[in-house]
């Protein structure tokens, strides 16, 4: 297992085990919702009265052994993402403060799920066109980061070249353990840490590390890849060697630490959120999810409702759980994200005794001197699985296949052999980025040079091998990753999600120092200052990178409008003008349940031409379409809103129809969009429709006309799906292509059976 | 033993013992001096005179299974720096050939003995005043390097930036094989390469890189020390990590490759001199020299004879034998540089459980995980060279004492320990830069502060191991390396040698790649493009990238008037402003015997005031002083001069008074001496004496009036030594200091017991 492109997963594991783990009577922490139109005149703040409102609820316990039996204290009070606060309470007291009025809803605090430089080049940003210089590479964008912390000596922090902090910043930069209020600088602006939830719930907890500082990598590696600064000479041991920058090397970078070794809550999630969103962030990163809620009891949800209300885009990753229908964030009003490859290979120079060549996967960490040495290829000894059998190698290259790799690296790295060739075509194998000891991974159809060679010449057959090498340009690229989560999302299936996919896979950013990240050798632990990490959580700030360049450019664009432009223009094309591949479903052509509209494309996103906006009404009556209570609803739009216009047709760049698995079923699914004109005046929009394999796709009208800027148009669009039981996902698009001019908006269609929701 | 600090070394002795293998009657090769005056005018050519000349003597062998019965063969004929040939002869040939009408002289072929950035820093060049600038960083100049060739490839001879070609070069790039004459750019204008000499001493040998590709590495160190070009993010595995560049460069390489994995002949040296000085370069830098050879057998003191009139400044290697009386290329018209330490430290920063910090000495080559482990220190573990005590310390630092650090090492890499702190105070072991396992050397004096805090905490210390960690600013430094040759110069001890100290220890240059130059683990090999190798060989070049830079912002100046500005201006004071100390004798202070005039300061030497100048003449002078017969003395001077004005007291910039070893004897002698001033006009010198104890020494006149520039002046100085018989070094200097400017002329004064001299 490579030790850190499993690292996302390894979260997922510790974190599924942590839901629901409350006791009927024994305090637990709750997020409360409160009505704050509702607060009586007596309390002057809104921390008055939910004090108050704590405090008079009677406890139910009276064991005065029971460290939990002192007075209710007050986590967090919330006030801009949403009116509430949270709390440690009892089943019993929680029942007690439902009568309270102004209460709208309380749910358990919860555990969050958390979710990399050549990326930039991928995705075409450069220094000469496009959304780069049209946004000044972010210059005065604040991207809010809710994560692990920050190391903020990582050099992708340094402030060189960075403008001024901007004067509406009200954020700070909080001391703690080991971390001085004068750590930031006008690239890291600010700093806050959040655990009151974590040790609401442990109340004997110590927090190892009492402050905004990462201890574990993820808040780095994720803000660096946002907005770090350039650092030269970064690299993986050599690998994916180059200048290191976030994807938008001048925004300006605010952390709120909310996930700790000790716990991570939705409380403090919620807390952290509220914080950016006061201090005053334009685009909120979210490398994480809740598992299995429904919106109104997801913290990042309702978080993020107040965000969009505020003009804050929320940036989130879909999450690391691959299946169809997996996906967390599935949150109407933010971004979703999945995550593909990037087109780079680390690579072994494999060079055979006749001269033939092969590239060879590997990220052994040092330039090991494997030269013209004997190849050995035996039946007896090519398990590499005994070390009796390796004993007989001596100090030459020996070729292991059929077998567990990870397995086989084991026995070769305590063996005296000078290298090991590994034959396999686990596409997993070729994610490893621990290679504790000299060798490479040449799959079966690459090897066959190799076998052909060793074969013929023996018993006299050499090879030599170089490391440290990076090739780019590798095809296809991007594909899906397999690890990332599918829609349709169980929060709500009704619209398509993911949005889009950014490059998530073996990403190179700044980590934090003095923590194993692999091994050299038998035993010889290796840090590094930047690591190869892969994960939703990876592509995710690349999305919020991008959207904070786009905010650059276009600083009066709604959270909808930037995310509307991303979905867009991505592409669904790879670099060998394919359709995008998925990696999980045996390299076939990727559906927008895996990856969205497809692979973000940040210079086009600058100048979509149209742009489906969304207001929060417009959220609002979305979610007056659901099955929630008012309360429910109220949680996550607060009291300023009214069901007077419920609409499940939300106008969102994309379609999805879903019809009832296992039966035959006939549906018709009508959808009404309002595009409007970001493009230049006078033009008019042609569609061309690519409807999925056995639906019927009809728009009206075909043709859209544009006098002015800011000019909105409508149209509608029919799916007329035949049903049947194959419970096939079937996908097409529409594109509106602009008659004369450059645009082209593209949405992708999915008709697929629907999911099992909680 | 480190394996590359060693390399100088290991050549060292490599080449001892190629002295002299002549047999009489079997055949070898010779280097013969002719007299060009006396040429018959029936040859058109030299080479035909020379070819003649050989073809026309007998063999003396007839028996045809002697593979050396053929007819005689030139290996090169030479006029550039001499007037002759060589060739493979017999003792009888060479008898009949000295009957020959223009012979001179005729001796045998020879081995040669071969002795490396924050070096530009710690020699104060900086690009905003001083020589950098004031020669353009070495433009237009061009340094020969006579040496084991280049690996074209390597970043340092990259040509960005650099200047267009001169056009009075004259050289060429020699194919050969895996050498494309494509490989030479603007940075690397010329290679060539000559073996003929080690092919003619063992016909069957197969040369096996015969070109001028370098495939040991010496030669592309020492070019890129001193003419390599920018190179950012060069380090040896993160120590020494910055941009590396040579000491001049802007300047010009031209290679020539005289030695060879086969053998390292006298004869190939001359022909790469002879064709250096044809090319048309301005300085040559040789970092190799002839041991126990008098100067009419020393091929260096012969051809720098001809390159020094053709006025190109030979810069040479003081030797790494370290003894006094040691030194070779003590040849009066060449600058002979020995070599210094850098203030420079290579760390694994070790932080005890108590938060005290010390650093200790490392070059692990990887950023090893060695944080909050326990610290072992047991009377039964720590001498470090048991493998079932050893394993009875788990992963965990173990303090190594009392034992040989590299035979530890070795018991340490196999072990499963963490790391290990080894206590010493070898300053051998404070350059090793092979440490497979990671670990750290502490002096006795550090340790005592590691040893207070784990006694005390009685089996419950922990400790961390930072590594990677490069300190610069160590005091005092520089000090004289324990392995440079001393003075006085065994072939001429009346010229006080070596001239200067440049930096040799712990250089960090291009090196050629796939080869081995570290070991990680218990059998990992590593390679690395920059290494950090230490001798005199290192020292040479930065003294010709120094005399290169000179020669650009002084291009009128003679070789003499470089070296002269070079040594009056060199620094006898280290970063303490104290004596600079030698690390052989004790860190006494360092005898002009070991260092010459001191530390090279190049910015000084751009501006030296005064110049000790010298022509061919007075070289000749000096020969015709010594013991040498006609014949010996033409095989350095050819006949172009003769012996009217003998004289040993040549116009150096330096004094040397030898005196009978072991006898009570009185010496006095008096030294004559001409400045040029190459100030500003209108000015005066006082001097000041500071004689070196026992030794009474006056200058007349005290005081030196100068009107124009290049206007001279002479004074006569007057050792008088009372004869002991302490066998003691004493020695002084006198430095003219200039009234009412900035310049003050420093020449040191030696007075030593005479060495036996062969």
């Amino acid at each position: 297992m490579a030790l850190i492109k499993h690292l996302p997963f390894l979260f997922l594991f510790a974190l599924l085990s942590y839901h629901a783990k409350l006791v009927l009577g024994e305090r637990s922490s709750y997020i409360v919702h409160m009505d704050k139109s509702l607060m009586p005149k007596v309390f002057p703040t809104h921390n008055h009265w939910y004090s108050f409102t704590v405090s008079s609820l009677k406890p139910t316990t009276t064991n005065s052994f029971d460290h939990h039996h002192k007075p209710l204290n007050l986590l967090y009070t919330y006030d801009n993402v949403f009116h509430g606060f949270s709390a440690v309470m009892s089943k019993d007291e929680v029942e007690a403060l439902k009568k309270t009025p102004g209460f709208v809803s309380a749910y358990p605090d919860r555990s969050v799920t958390v979710d990399t430089t050549h990326t930039f080049e991928f995705l075409s940003l450069n220094p000469y066109a496009g959304l780069w210089p049209a946004s000044e590479y972010g210059k005065d964008v604040i991207i809010g980061v809710i994560d692990t912390g920050v190391w903020p000596e990582s050099p992708s922090y340094k402030d060189d070249g960075m403008s001024e902090i901007p004067s509406r910043w009200k954020g700070t930069c909080e001391a703690g353990q080991e971390f001085n209020s004068s750590l930031c600088n006008k690239k890291l602006i600010g700093v806050r840490y959040f655990n009151k939830g974590v040790i609401a719930a442990n109340p004997n907890v110590t927090i190892s590390m009492n402050s905004g500082r990462d201890t574990e990598g993820h808040g780095t590696h994720t803000s660096s890849t946002a907005a770090g600064n350039y650092v030269g000479g970064a690299s993986f041991f050599g690998y994916a060697s180059g200048t290191a920058r976030g994807i938008a090397p001048r925004a300006h970078v605010a952390m709120y630490k909310v996930i700790w070794e000790e716990g991570r809550y939705a409380s403090d999630v919620l807390a952290g959120m509220d914080q950016a969103v006061a201090d005053g962030v334009d685009v909120i990163s979210i490398s994480m999810g809740f598992d299995d809620v429904p919106l109104y009891e997801d913290p990042i949800a309702i978080a993020s409702f107040g965000a969009m209300e505020k003009g804050v885009l929320v940036s989130s990753s879909a999450g690391n759980a691959g299946d169809l229908g997996s996906l967390h964030n599935g949150i109407p009003w933010v971004l979703t994200v999945a995550a593909g490859s990037i087109d780079r290979f680390f690579a072994g120079g494999l060079t055979l005794g006749n001269g033939e060549k092969i590239s060879g996967w590997t990220t052994f960490p040092a330039p090991a001197l494997v030269k013209d040495l004997p190849l050995i290829y035996k039946k007896n000894i090519s398990s590499c699985n005994s070390t009796a059998a390796l004993s007989t190698v001596g100090y030459a290259i020996v070729i292991c296949e059929k077998g567990s790799v990870f397995n086989q690296m084991q026995f070769i790295s305590t063996s005296s052999v000078a290298a090991a060739i590994y034959i396999s075509d686990d596409p997993e194998v070729f994610e490893f980025t621990d290679f504790p000891y000299p060798g490479v991974v040449v799959s079966t159809k690459h090897a066959q040079t190799l076998l052909n060679y060793v074969t013929k010449r023996n018993g006299s057959a050499s090879a030599s091998i170089n490391f440290q090498q990076t090739l780019v340009g590798a095809k296809p690229a991007p594909t899906v990753a397999s690890y990332t989560s599918r829609g349709p999302a169980p929060s709500h299936p009704g619209i398509l999600k993911p949005d889009m996919m950014a490059p998530g896979s073996l990403v190179l950013a700044s980590w934090v120092p003095n923590t194993l990240t692999n091994i050299i050798g038998s035993n010889i632990g290796l840090t590094s200052d930047f690591i190869l990490a892969s994960g939703t959580s990876m592509a995710c700030p690349h999305a919020s990178g991008v959207a904070a360049l786009l905010k650059g450019a276009h600083p009066e664009w709604s959270p909808a409008a930037i995310r509307s432009a991303m979905m867009t223009t991505a592409d669904p094309l790879d670099n060998t003008r394919g359709y995008i591949k998925d990696s999980f479903f045996n390299y076939e052509i990727a559906t927008p349940l895996a990856m969205g509209s497809g692979q973000v494309d940040p210079n086009r996103a600058a100048d979509p031409g149209l742009i489906y906006d969304a207001t929060p009404q417009d959220y609002v009556n979305l979610l007056c379409s659901m099955n929630y209570t008012k309360n429910q609803i109220w949680t996550i739009t607060r009291s300023a809103y009214t069901c007077t216009d419920p609409s499940s047709d939300l106008n969102y760049p994309s379609f999805i129809t879903l019809y009832p698995n296992n039966t035959k079923y006939d549906v018709v699914q009508e959808f009404n969009r309002t595009v409007t004109n970001v493009g230049g005046e006078r033009t008019s929009y042609n569609v061309i429709v690519n409807a999925p394999s056995g639906a019927a796709v009809t728009v009206t009208p075909s043709t859209l006309q544009f006098g002015k800027k800011y000019e909105k148009q409508s149209y509608s669009l029919r799916i007329a799906y035949a049903g049947n039981t194959s419970g096939l996902v079937e996908f097409g698009s529409i594109v509106w292509n602009e008659e004369s001019g450059g645009h082209s908006v593209r949405s992708p269609i999915v008709v697929a059976p629907m999911i099992p929701v909680w």
